[in-house]
């Protein structure tokens, strides 16, 4: 289908179908939109593309991405230094961010322990926790992996590694359960399971 | 447009369409079938109707919906008399006990307090649990209303009145926080600030 375009245009549709979630159709179309009617978008978001390449880093303490060396959330001197939320992702830190709860640090593995996709320990940002624990005299770590598989045994293996290393510090686990709104009648099995497993003493 | 049918066909439209989530047109549909192609089941459904209204009653003991005087749950002397988990629903009691995990007694509230709609504390068989925790020698009460504003409200009128009247009851609620399999990127921000809140210690 594709064969009929200029070679340049055919790898620039080949390039926009490479993009998560948009296909051979919706790359084609938006190509040709590119060519034919907003040749000057083409223009700006390839510079955009260059400029995220090049200023876009990860931050040397929490390895979020920044455009500093150091991300703002590490700069800030108000937060609790002493806390640190384990998180495996960059979404996973801005949504804990948004809910406006959590006012200490974070830390970014980029990625989960999963040896069937050849994910060891070492490839993640695990030995530079250990190290942060040891030198910013951390409290608590706040493991806010995914509740899943994969999520609660990367949580279980950093849990052990960091109270063998260091006895003083809390290791604690995100609530899991019931999420909020819910109806327990809709809820599955296994989130009840767990929800019943992690209940807490009330408060009055 | 049911006019045109007799009397008694328009009043059974009427009942049936008082039924949740079946509407005048459905109703409608569902009588005619009835009258013209299945007047069997017109009976069966007739006859299996009064039989619940006759046979099921409420537990004694747990106020769940049962043919016996005290359900097979409050009977099973296998089960842990000294735990009770409080519900809103039968419902809810179902989706419980199907997780599998809780292997003690229920105690159904059949409501949640709402001033708006006119529900008090006495409207519900809160007074009943407090007799039940006087007699039974409960050592736990697992609140296990939904995690919503009236759920949550009503979990912590409880939780005072019977801390109140017995110091020597662990009083817990269900774990709240990120469900079983989901992904922290898509989980709203209160179940998040729940979650985070609603942390506890790793067990290793």
């Amino acid at each position: 289908m594709s064969s009929v375009y200029p070679a340049s245009l055919q790898k620039l549709i080949k390039n926009l179908s490479s993009l998560p979630g948009i296909g051979q159709r919706s790359a084609t179309r938006i190509a040709l939109y590119l060519v034919k009617e907003n040749r000057e978008l083409a223009e700006k978001l390839a510079r955009s593309l260059l400029e995220v390449k090049e200023k876009v880093r990860l931050c040397k303490v929490c390895f979020n991405i920044s455009e500093d060396e150091i991300c703002s959330i590490c700069r800030d001197e108000t937060r609790d230094k002493r806390t640190v939320c384990v998180v495996e992702s960059p979404a996973d830190q801005v949504a804990i961010e948004e809910s406006g709860v959590f006012k200490g640090r974070y830390h970014i593995l980029h990625g989960l322990i999963s040896p069937i996709d050849g994910i060891g320990p070492e490839d993640l940002k695990i030995n530079e926790l250990l190290e942060r624990i040891q030198k910013e005299g951390i409290r608590e770590v706040i493991i806010a992996t995914n509740p899943t598989t994969q999520g609660d045994a990367t949580a279980m293996y950093i849990a052990k590694l960091i109270s063998e290393r260091k006895k003083d510090v809390n290791i604690t686990r995100i609530g899991l359960g019931v999420p909020f709104g819910a109806d327990l009648k809709y809820v599955d099995r296994m989130t009840l399971e767990k929800a019943i497993i992690n209940r807490f003493p009330m408060k009055l």
